[in-house]
């Protein structure tokens, strides 16, 4: 929402233009702003975030800002995706910087409602996306993807987007997501945005907060390996265990604290697949210090 | 949708107001539709069907004629909520019959999509309202209430009314609708509509057509239990169990094929009551024939 306003400056009119950037908390409020911009013909689009922005949801808004007329963005670090015994509690946030960053992105509306707001009884109400969630994060982290796939649907209605934009480093999660919009016939286009890195080549991630400066350094191999793989293909490797066996070996020898999968999956269906001959997904996540990540790269044969 | 037209008989000039009903058929095209009423600031609802309308179908049509500008009636017998062995191949469909009841009650819009366009593949997604879906039908007819959300989700997402209407004979039907109405935030309003009968109080199905005249006849035993059990109540009655003996001894004395629940649950949770102190639901489910049928009344002491 913008509006010029005239200021007189030593005897010479200035007219700025000043982006007033609105914080929405109620969902009431949320979805009244919702049908007032898509009453007026304007496209809303949507960046869902946890907070604690880094360059990579910036990347995101910043596409959205490019295509599309009103840009939400919703702060919400959501319980019903985090599993006993994971971050909530220590998941990193900082609203005001948050505020600052989005502000300058030119973004119009935060809507940053509070856990009541979002869940003032507890859901009974599961969204349930078979298959796509039973692999990869969705074996090591049960209820983690379907406490995405249930935000999202909450996010969707509240927030009404014509797009919503996500990461690719969830790859799983968007898919999951694009399989929920087109089951459940919602009126919203995916736009999946590359995997943002840092200089070293570490996917920006919230969590990247967490680790020391040497658990930081040893996290690089994550992408190396996937590196690694691609250029195996590229010169000719079909045979997938070995691609896998050579990453994972590049792996350990950093010393993580626990690798949960380091896999090869078809990126239509995240089924295993044996042998190369279409695009293939390598993804992977371990653990470095308090640190679970994710990072993965579609390779083309 | 209306348009006057301009006739010219015998020198006289009429204005006659022609009621156009649209009938749309695909997904894209109803979203389209909607998007346009929602921005003209016009009140959009929708009574969703299984087609094979009778006068309760028609007392919801009524009601969302008079509260809204705009009312889209779904028509599609929806496949996810039958259970194998169930009647979907047999169920009754008469489109061109269920077309002249609605542009009687001047129905704007009749969203008839084929399977093909509501399934185009198997759902991934399933949308499961916990706890509220466990019991009397629910425990019944496994995967039917499942199969219902999913569909109505489907449709508030393709028909995007402001409000839907929805009869108390589906009683869990309608409980479960609202609750995964507030768990994802639908911005719908639920609107339940009373129970409509025929003259001898049976009420109104269209499974009702399965049954032969006999059949038809017992089938009287059902609302007339109901109608004891709140004599009872409002007699002093309280213990639940005489209430269900009775009420049970009745309907075998009709001898129904099957009787599968006489309960006595809490209206907002289903939950058997024993003792009634607070309003209570009395519901049934039993079988005469090929129909199962179901009923229900509120009871208060």
């Amino acid at each position: 929402m913008c509006y010029g306003v005239l200021r007189v400056v030593d005897n010479a009119l200035l007219l700025l233009t000043i982006a007033v950037m609105e914080i929405i908390q109620t969902i009431h409020q949320m979805q009244v702003f919702a049908d007032e911009v898509r009453a007026s013909g304007k496209i809303l689009s949507l960046v869902s975030t946890m907070g604690y922005l880094h360059e990579g949801h910036l990347s995101l808004v910043r596409r959205a800002r490019e295509e599309s007329d009103v840009v939400v963005v919703s702060i919400f670090v959501n319980p019903a995706q985090f599993g006993p015994g994971e971050d909530l509690g220590s998941y990193p946030r900082d609203f005001e910087s948050d505020r600052m960053l989005l502000q300058k992105e030119r973004v119009d509306v935060i809507f940053a409602p509070s856990v009541a707001q979002m869940y003032p009884e507890p859901s009974l109400t599961y969204v349930y996306v078979h298959l796509l969630t039973e692999t990869l994060c969705g074996a090591d982290r049960p209820g983690h993807l379907d406490g995405v796939s249930l935000v999202v649907a909450k996010l969707f209605n509240i927030c009404k987007p014509h797009k919503a934009y996500f990461g690719a480093k969830d790859f799983q999660q968007q898919l999951v997501i694009r399989r929920m919009v087109r089951d459940l016939n919602f009126d919203v286009e995916i736009v999946t945005c590359p995997i943002f890195r840092e200089e070293d080549g570490l996917a920006m991630s919230s969590r990247n907060t967490y680790l020391s400066p040497r658990e930081r350094s040893c996290a690089q191999v994550l992408n190396q390996s996937l590196a690694e793989a691609e250029r195996m293909v590229k010169e000719g490797e079909r045979n997938v265990e070995t691609i896998l066996g050579k990453m994972r070996e590049m792996i350990e020898a950093k010393n993580p604290d626990r690798i949960d999968y380091v896999s090869a999956v078809d990126p239509n269906t995240l089924e295993p697949i044996q042998e190369i001959k279409c695009p293939v997904l390598f993804a992977l996540a371990a653990k470095f210090g308090k640190s679970r990540l994710i990072d993965n790269r579609l390779v083309e044969p």
